[in-house]
């Protein structure tokens, strides 16, 4: 049998996996692009669901597309009481991400994708389950009450903010919620999205290529850098504080999340976006702390380590602004990055072979199994 | 930015994607080696737990580490009561692999690994917990009876059979139940492996890792043939039958399951091993259809195709002799490769580098947002 080819470095760096139509990452020109869109271009004059829109049906939409696709969604909120009997048995001390992973896993159980031909529904659905299955989890198991998750937002962003805080959010966060989504959906190759391809190319059902994406963006390497940014950035007391701690951490060569890239060596297209939207916010509820703070510790960052923010980073002070809990920040993520997942499936889907590479052996030789009485 | 290097087949088929000390595949002299014992030695020679013993923590135990082992899975058998509410919760016609995905990723937010020095007793207890998961959800669900999922057997297989029928099985099925576990227990790269070992180089938990590796053992590329080559076989009324069926599939190039393989080009080496404990049973329960009409299907695809059967082939006719349902049968395969699965995640964790390919980019060039309202 053939030997398989050594590859450079690990972790496949470099190497191409597969073919994708939807986005392209530090190419020249744009460091993002969905389908050809600057993702600054879409940040700023599309709401979340056009984009979703664009990733998981090729285009942005009309404006008629766009209400009956907002429609559409609206319609897919409530949960079965199946469900929510799962969520009421997940304890408050849980990892979110693995309520997420559960709460999708479940989902898959009781409306179980049957045939490919109803992909785009089954994704929908989950698109716009996603907020009602956090949100009833968190409010179920920290608050002691059963919600509904049944509203009448306009926009995914408004429904988990709604869902969430008990009321209706206004319009600046209704925003940023929309510009956040956009900026997390799709990011190639990415780790998460790896795992979304390989489990759709044994040709499994959409819940479980999910599932998996939600478990491996779960992993600290991957999502929850703006969580960690933010249990850093909220014990620093002022911005000179925070330069002072920094500066040790860095002294004792501690790990800092937020910063860098595995593929942008310069900068993350991503943080000039969120960072304004942070800064609007912090001047809208009147913060004189977090803010400076992080602004400092992008300077102090790039002055030491020529290390840039990356998407992550100012998300952290603008959740936090609006009231988002801080172990919701992932979850956000799962709900945004979704339609990434659910395309590139699709994309795996419409022109499969079974992801299957090969390994190359470091364990022992040939041997014989010793009778047991005779091991040692 | 370096452009990825192209591969030379899709599915990533050649390509070194990591390093392993846990198996071979195809090389010579051997079919398939578990950390250097041919795989039929292991299954004339060994029990089940022995070979867990030997991928999970390096080496065959001796008789003292084998009875420490034995005595801590059977401790690990209990289900906990918001785990045993939530497989009520999934109902009969739910795909069972659906069913061990929810219960795995569920048993992760009541038993959650906070910490890698856990990744041992986190895979012994969903060793011991995985045949509890799928027996308390099939017998609620199909014969409204709540199990006590503790049972005092001696191996995982018994305890499997026991809770599934409700008996002590005899010595020949506990025999052909380590046979098999062991059989299907490790095969370096393979998609479900691959996608454990993906959600482990983001630092992800077990429960994350293994739940997306079910997920991608789900998908009928991969799990399910020997599910798929029962419901063949069993419409066969004997011999010649299934000779003139299967000529008329060949001719309507129908795809038939259980034959031929992604790395073996020649034979499985697991297949000789299965098939004679196929023809025990057949003895034992005085077959004279299912056993002879698979004998017939591998001469024929042999003879018309070049086929020879793989691993799955007579797995279907030996577990239908010990009347397991053809619906649990990728359960199985759950249950006897999560040993593999989780010691690749260990030695992911233990060498890490996030595993992040590239993608070769078939979309539109970079373009403009047309504001809404001009769209068409």
């Amino acid at each position: 049998m053939a030997e398989g080819k050594k590859v450079g470095g690990a972790g496949l760096r470099g190497q191409v996996a597969g073919k994708t139509a939807l986005s392209t990452v530090g190419k020249s020109g744009s460091g993002l692009t969905y389908r050809g869109y600057d993702v600054k271009d879409l940040a700023e004059n599309c709401e979340f669901e056009e984009v979703a829109h664009l990733i998981l049906k090729g285009e942005l939409p009309t404006q008629d597309q766009l209400a009956t696709y907002k429609a559409k969604l609206k319609s897919l909120r409530g949960l079965p009481d199946a469900l929510k009997t799962v969520l009421e048995q997940i304890p408050k001390d849980a990892h979110p991400m693995d309520v997420m992973r559960t709460g999708c896993s479940m989902l898959g159980n009781l409306e179980t994708e049957t045939d490919f031909s109803q992909q785009e529904d089954a994704t929908d659905r989950l698109l716009a389950a996603f907020p009602s299955i956090i949100c009833y989890w968190y409010r179920f198991s920290h608050d002691g009450v059963k919600i509904d998750p049944g509203t009448d937002d306009d926009s995914i962003g408004a429904h988990f903010l709604h869902l969430l805080r008990g009321e209706k959010p206004n319009e600046l966060h209704e925003r940023v919620m929309n510009v956040s989504l956009i900026l997390y959906a799709e990011h190639e190759f990415n780790a998460s999205t790896f795992t979304a391809r390989v489990c759709a190319s044994t040709l499994s059902d959409l819940h479980s290529c999910v599932t998996g994406a939600i478990g491996s963006l779960r992993g600290p390497l991957h999502g929850g850098a703006n969580e960690a940014a933010m249990d850093m950035i909220e014990k620093f007391s002022d911005a000179d504080n925070a330069e002072k701690e920094m500066l040790g951490m860095l002294e004792r060569k501690e790990k800092i999340m937020g910063f860098g890239h595995a593929i942008y060596t310069e900068s993350d297209p991503r943080n000039a976006i969120i960072k304004q939207w942070s800064e609007k916010l912090a001047n809208d509820v009147g913060d004189t702390v977090l803010y400076p703070v992080s602004v400092r510790c992008e300077e102090v960052m790039w002055r030491e380590k020529k290390l840039f923010c990356n998407a992550d980073f100012f998300h952290a002070s603008a959740y936090h602004f609006m009231g988002i809990p801080t172990k919701l920040f992932t979850p956000i993520f799962v709900i945004s990055r979704l339609t990434g997942w659910a395309a590139h499936v699709f994309e795996q889907r419409a022109d499969n072979r079974i992801i299957r590479p090969s390994a190359e052996y470091t364990g022992p030789e040939l041997r014989k199994v010793t009778p047991i009485a005779e091991r040692s």
